[in-house]
């Protein structure tokens, strides 16, 4: 066995053995496969696809390919995983949100590149919130408040990881099969019994289309099956960003709004959504009955209450939040009714003013962001404002912004959000 | 522009631009361009394939990476190339018998990686032989004698052979066009007006079917065209090895019994009809008239008496080539016919024995190889000679060397070695 012969053979389209996936990838690792051999495969596996057997056995290679949380202990928990999207700050309020029901979120989040930080990052954005606690303290705290989101832990995936920075600068990001092993291989070394997973389509998504993102909840779902994990995915719309603030202090804020039963209608909808799922399936109870206990503790302070608990449990001070005081409020020119906001484009503007990372290395800038006026369905006046720049160094052209938004004289229904459920 | 956009889009099939392919050649060439990412690039390219528009851009963006060799005050030129193939000697022979005709031949060759070396190494088998000739020299020579023959001169084509050194270690080398433009390239610097070109066809050459040899014949062809070149391209066999000699010092000597009008029957026919094909159109004269020339020239000393010519201006001795006094008599265990000679295996068994080079940094033992007794077509007793082995350090196993033939009862038809004729 080659890298050469397996490169040919999926180039020729034919399915791999888990021996030869296994030789790929353990050679990757060990370095005896190049980066440009690797990537030569990952092109070909990008336009001729993978089997699901194949994409199984990738994701079960890759998932052995470091250490794995071990969380039996304080079993069941939930977890939950979002593809990503502009103004995505649902974990910082479905967590505590769910934890307050009584079910055991144990969550570890990532760093973000793009738009805005990851959740590791937003939270950071609470002055003094440590995000890294070791293993036992993790699992202690869950059992003790039912909740703890903390950075990356051990050596987890170290596959995925080595694979992940190499397709992102080769043009191989955008393939369903390796999207899937790559999200399951490091959810179930996370160690979680349920996982709720968020895929996000539209403009501002990985996944462009409906049908590629309900190709991509099909098979997560079917790798949760592999494992004897539950698996559900939501997809919901991301075509203009999700809530109204982007960007990581203001995104807190938002959370702690919605934690309190005052958040933007779209975001607690989905907030709402996705907590019946955790809660019903780590207490084996029904929908209606999770639900209804989940709007409960939305408004009647339980959730904001747990809210305090973990940050304060985590170091973090509420109270000490900053955002940038250089507001400009940017003012629409046309009268009429938003159609579309372009979710992509604005993280992109958020980014420049310092929200986010284009490299690694790059520093984010807690304080700066975006809070819109207006989502898709809203009537606008002309001189009306369409949102607010919170800006500290960096700015950016007015005519960028507008160009964001589409405005029109019919009147346009705001964005259904949750396009399908998957189980 | 970014790489990865196009990358992008050529994973989506869409056809490329100049601008993108030129940015995609440079900046791998400046080193902007990670091996990584031209490879994923490659193998999206091999898959997806490419128009001839972006094979002609691809083509002249190589061609115009480096230096060109200029050939006005000695046109017209012409020149030959194989897409190379086991026991392929032709070059010894043709350029010779076609310069007795009295055509320029300004040949530049080069080594071999794998089976037997190539024409260059072959040359230097016969002691003495000089391959690096300066530029001024080499013109002069050809003025004077008709034609020479040397290794690479000049920084002829870098990108090509940057991209071809990647091409070969990640799985991107069987792409027809990507082949093409290689080919084209590194011949439109060499200078030559008129160019013949074998493409082999079977399992001992890169292409495996007669369409594809066909496919990458006609895009020769055009390339040609683009560029005011007469290109002719002979599709032949290599599903057996050409002639009986494998191996350096033993192929110098068949091509010199070849050259006196005694050589096998199958390399006689090939050199015949190349070399008609190449007179002719050197000449401007027609077929008929060439043939005659060059068949006369091949059985009335003219030919061998060039080859001698050229021997000695490049400082060659006929006299000290050196072939291994250990040899080792294969014989066949049937007897039947013969209906399959593996030329790929067979040179893999040639290789083994020193005959060529696994890395470029590997010496070749130029006493080495295999000389065959029988070929398609021929009847074969138990008992009786299959091939001799001409070896000295390494050995192979009895077996491997039986595997490469296929004996059967029936009675079988020698192969027809050309195949079709595109111009």
């Amino acid at each position: 066995m080659t890298i050469i012969d397996i490169i040919t053979k999926k180039k020729n389209k034919e399915e791999l053995t888990y021996e030869e996936i296994k030789y790929a990838v353990d050679g990757y690792l060990d370095g005896s496969i190049k980066d440009y051999q690797m990537s030569s495969l990952l092109m070909a596996i990008t336009i001729n696809g993978m089997t699901n057997k194949e994409t199984f056995d990738l994701t079960e290679i890759m998932l052995n390919s470091g250490e794995k949380i071990d969380l039996e202990d304080i079993q069941p928990v939930v977890d939950k995983h979002s593809t990503g999207g502009v103004g995505d700050k649902t974990t910082l309020i479905l967590a505590p949100l769910v934890a307050s029901c009584g079910v055991n979120v144990a969550k570890m989040s990532g760093r973000g590149l793009g738009f805005t930080g990851g959740t590791i990052d937003k939270l950071e954005s609470i002055p003094g919130f440590n995000t890294s606690i070791d293993i036992d303290k993790f699992k202690e705290q869950v059992k003790n408040i039912n909740v703890a989101i903390v950075g990356q832990m051990g050596n987890l995936v170290p596959a995925d990881k080595k694979i992940y920075a190499l397709r992102d600068v080769t043009g191989t990001v955008e393939s369903i099969p390796l999207i899937a092993s790559s999200i399951m291989s490091k959810k179930l070394a996370s160690g979680a019994s349920t996982i709720v997973i968020d895929v996000k389509v539209g403009n501002g998504a990985l996944m462009k289309t409906e049908s590629d993102a309900k190709a991509l909840a099909n098979l997560l779902v079917k790798i949760g099956q592999q494992h004897n994990k539950k698996v559900v995915c939501f997809i919901t719309d991301m075509d203009e960003p999700l809530g109204y603030a982007i960007g990581n202090s203001l995104e807190v804020l938002e959370s702690i709004n919605t934690l309190i039963g005052k958040g933007p209608k779209d975001l607690t909808n989905l907030v709402i959504n996705l907590a019946t799922y955790m809660v019903s399936l780590g207490k084996n109870i029904k929908l209606e009955e999770a639900y209804k206990e989940v709007t409960e503790n939305l408004y009647n302070g339980k959730a904001y209450k747990k809210f305090q608990e973990l940050v304060k449990n985590q170091n973090g001070k509420l109270n000490n939040i900053k955002i940038s005081k250089k507001i400009i409020s940017i003012k629409s020119q046309k009268e009429g009714y938003i159609k579309h906001i372009n979710a992509l484009s604005l993280g992109e503007i958020a980014r420049i003013l310092g929200a986010g990372r284009l490299n690694k290395e790059d520093k984010i800038d807690f304080e700066v962001g975006i809070v819109l006026n207006k989502k898709v369905g809203d009537k606008i006046k002309k001189g009306e404002e369409l949102l607010k720049l919170y800006i500290n160094e960096k700015e950016v052209e007015e005519e960028k912004i507008l160009d964001c938004f589409t405005i029109t004289k019919e009147k346009q229904n705001p964005t259904k959000l949750i396009k399908t459920i998957i189980n």
